[in-house]
C-alpha cells in the first residue's frame, strides 16, 4: 500500500523530546537537585471535587443495568452536556449557541485536526508564526498549502490580517494565544471576521485558554462578534478550563448558519463525519464535564485558574522587576519573554543550568518564536515563587 | 472555503434512521405493546464490577494533586494498560505482541477511520459486501476508490480473494463479522495473507467481537496466523469484549515490521499522526480497561459473554426449528438469516408488525445483504426467549 507522502514534508516532532533530552542530561549529572518545570502546558490542580463526584457517579451507573449506556448516538454527545454548554454560553459568555450546534469531543486537538476531513485538500490555511503546531502539522498531513504571517513584538504577538486580498480560504486563530499568551480585543476580532466575510475564508477559533480572560471588555468567545455564526467555527476543551488534561473532553461549534462556498451546510458533513469516524465520549466522563458548568463546579474550576493566575502575576512581577519584555500572563496561564541576547535555546539552557528551571524555547513554534521563551504558571504556588526568585538571580546578572 | 467533495458521494446513511421511524410509526399506533430490540448491537449487561471499581478508583485519583495525571504523552496510552493487553494477546490468544505496537484508543469506529490518514488517496480499497459500513463511508471521504467482493450464501459470508492478480491495495476483514456473524477459519486467514503478500497489500483487520470465539481451532487474532505482522494492522475494542460500547475504549495493534511500498515505517506515521490529532484515552478509563484484564475481570466480562451466546443459541434454535437457513451465533453476537421471499424490509416489516421484534434488514449493509436479516444476541434472556416464541408462530406460519 502507498503512503500518504504528505507526511514526508513534516518537520521532526523534536521541541518536547529535545527539551526532556537536555533536562534529563542535566538530571543525571545533578540527581539530587531540585528542578521546577515551567515548559509544557501540564495543569498540576485535582479535578474540583464536584466533578470527581459526577464522574464516580456515572461509573456506577455503568454497573447497574438499569442505569447502563450504551452508544452516544450519533457520537455528537449527551444532550445534558451539550444544554449545559449552551446554558454556559449564554450565562457566562454572552453567546447565544443552540445547544443542537455543539459537538462533544474527547479534546480540542483532536478537533483541530480533525476537522479538516470536511474540506478539500486544495483549500490555503493561514496561520501565525508562532503556533500551537497541531494547526501546522495536521493541515501538511492533509496536504493543504500554508500560507504564513507574522506574530512578533510589532504587534504584540497577535497577528492581524494582511493587507490586500486574502490568498487563504482557511484561518486558524487562537486567542487567549499559545504560546505567547497575547489576546485579540472585540474590535480586533471583528477586523478578522470582516477580513473572512470579505474573502469567503472560515476562521477556525481556538478558545481552549478562555477561562483565563477576567477582564469583562474582552471576549472569552468569537459568537459575542457579530458576524461570526457565518464565518467561524470555535473549538474549546477543558484541559485548562478545568484540568481535564487527562480526562479528556473537548467541544467544537459548527453553527448552522455556516456554509461552504458551494451552499452546502458545514454542520452537515461534520456531523456526518462524527457519524462515521466516532463514536462520542465516555458517560462517565461527559457526566464529569456536565458537573463543570454546574454553579458549584464553576465556583471549584474558578478557584484553580485564580491560583493559576495569581502565578502568572509571580512570574509578571518577576520580569517586570528585570525591565524584560513580555506578553501574556494576564489572561493566560503562559508568559512568552524577549530572551536577552535573542536566542531560545541559549536562554533555555540558561535557565536549566543556572536557575534549574525548565522553560519552553520560542524557536519551538516558529521562526519568529525565535528569541522569546514560555513559562507557565501551571505549577504550585511555592514552585513557582521559588522559580522566579532563581530567574532573579540568573537573569538580574545579565544587562 | 471549499467542502470536501468526496463527501456528496456518500450514500445517505438512512438505515438505522429508517429503522427508528417504522418503529416508532408501530409504536404510535400501540403504544402500549412491548416490542423486543435485537437490532442494533447495543450491549445490555452493565460493566463488571471489577471494572466499575478501577473506574471510580481512577476518578477519585484525578482529584487528589499526588496521583493526578494529566496528558498522557503522545496519546498512545499508558503503559499498564499496553503492558496488560500484551499479556492478554500471549495468555488468552496466544499471539505475541510488543506493548509498544499496541496503540489504545476511543474506539474501533475511530481507528477504522483515522488510519486512512497515513495512506495516500489512490489506494484502492477491498470491502467485502455486505459490510460494517464504517469500512466504507470513510473511505469514500477520502477519496478512495472501492472494489467489492462477495460475501453470500454461496460462501456462507465469508468471501475469500477472488481470482487473479490484486487490484486493491488495502483489504478490510472482519472476523467475527459484522453483519454476518460468519468466522474466517486459520486456513482461510493464511490464503488472506498470502494474497497480501503476494500483491503488496496491507489487510486491516477488525476483530471487535474476538472474545465471542469460544472454539480453539479458531483464531481470535490475525496475529496467531505466519506473515501476519509483516501485513496486517488489527483493530480491537471492548465495546462487545466488556461492554464498553458507552465507556470507549479500543485498541490498534501496528506491528514493528509493517512497511510501506516506499520503505517506511507504517507504525511510525501512525504514531506522528496519533501525537498531533490525539490527546489520549481519558486515564480512568484506561484504569477500567486495564481490570478487564485482569483475572477477575476475565471472569466476569466471560460470564457476559456466555450469557450472550446463550442468547445466541435460543435463536439459532428457533431457527433451526423453522428450517431457516442463517450464519453466525455460534462465535458472534449476531444471527444473520436468510428471509423468505428474499426481502429484507418486508421481513424487518413482518417481525415489526406481527411479531413486534425488531431486526436489522441485511439490505442496509450492501446489495448482497439484501434476503436477510441481522438479529442480535445482546437482549436479556427473557426478551431474547419471547421474542423467539413471537418468531416461531409468525415465520411458522410462511413456506
Amino acid at each position: 500500500m502507498k503512503i500518504n507522502t504528505n507526511f514526508l514534508k513534516l518537520k521532526p516532532s523534536y521541541l518536547f523530546m529535545e527539551i526532556a533530552k537536555r533536562v534529563n542530561k542535566y538530571k543525571e549529572q545533578h540527581p539530587d537537585n531540585k528542578i521546577i518545570r515551567m515548559g509544557i502546558g501540564y495543569v498540576t490542580r485535582p479535578l474540583a471535587p464536584s466533578v470527581v463526584e459526577a464522574m464516580v457517579a456515572g461509573a456506577r451507573e455503568q454497573g447497574e443495568a438499569s442505569t447502563f449506556r450504551g452508544y452516544d448516538d450519533g457520537g455528537v454527545g449527551y444532550d445534558f452536556l451539550r444544554n449545559a454548554i449552551a446554558d454556559y454560553y449564554k450565562d457566562e459568555l454572552g453567546a447565544s449557541i443552540a445547544a443542537d450546534d455543539i459537538f462533544i469531543s474527547d479534546g480540542a486537538k483532536s478537533d483541530c485536526g480533525n476537522i479538516g476531513d470536511i474540506f478539500s485538500a486544495d483549500n490555503k490555511v493561514m496561520i501565525t508564526d508562532p503556533v500551537y503546531t497541531v494547526y501546522l502539522d495536521t493541515n501538511i498531513m492533509a496536504g493543504r498549502e500554508i500560507v504564513y504571517i507574522n506574530s512578533d513584538g510589532s504587534n504584540g504577538f497577535a497577528a492581524m490580517p494582511p493587507e490586500g486580498k486574502c490568498t487563504a480560504d482557511i484561518i486558524y486563530l487562537c486567542s487567549p494565544n499559545n504560546p505567547s499568551g497575547s489576546v485579540y480585543t472585540k474590535a480586533q476580532l471583528k477586523i478578522w471576521l470582516d477580513y473572512a466575510a470579505d474573502n469567503n475564508a472560515l476562521i477556525i477559533y481556538d478558545s481552549a485558554y478562555e477561562a483565563f480572560i477576567t477582564d469583562p471588555d474582552l471576549t472569552r468567545s468569537i459568537y459575542t462578534i457579530e458576524g461570526a455564526e457565518n464565518h467561524a467555527i470555535e473549538i474549546c476543551s477543558l484541559s485548562k478550563t478545568a484540568g481535564f488534561t487527562g480526562t479528556r473532553l473537548g467541544y467544537t461549534i459548527v453553527p448552522t448558519a455556516l456554509k461552504f462556498d458551494s451552499g452546502e451546510s458545514v454542520k452537515a458533513l461534520w456531523t456526518r463525519r462524527q457519524n462515521s469516524k466516532f463514536n462520542g465520549v465516555s458517560y462517565p466522563i461527559q457526566k464529569a464535564a456536565a458537573a463543570v458548568f454546574t454553579k458549584q463546579g464553576q465556583t471549584e474550576v474558578k478557584q484553580s485558574i485564580r491560583y493559576y493566575l495569581d502565578n502568572a502575576k509571580l512570574i509578571m512581577s518577576a520580569l517586570d522587576e528585570l525591565n524584560i519584555p513580555y506578553t501574556g500572563g494576564k489572561h493566560s496561564p503562559y508568559v512568552w519573554f524577549k530572551c536577552d541576547g535573542g536566542d531560545s535555546w541559549a536562554t533555555f539552557d540558561l535557565l536549566l543550568n543556572e536557575a534549574e528551571v525548565v522553560g519552553t524555547p520560542g524557536a519551538g513554534f516558529g521562526k519568529n518564536g525565535d528569541g522569546w521563551l514560555r513559562l507557565t504558571a501551571f505549577n504550585t504556588r511555592e514552585n513557582t515563587a521559588e522559580a522566579m526568585a532563581r530567574l532573579k538571580r540568573v537573569l538580574g546578572k545579565q544587562g
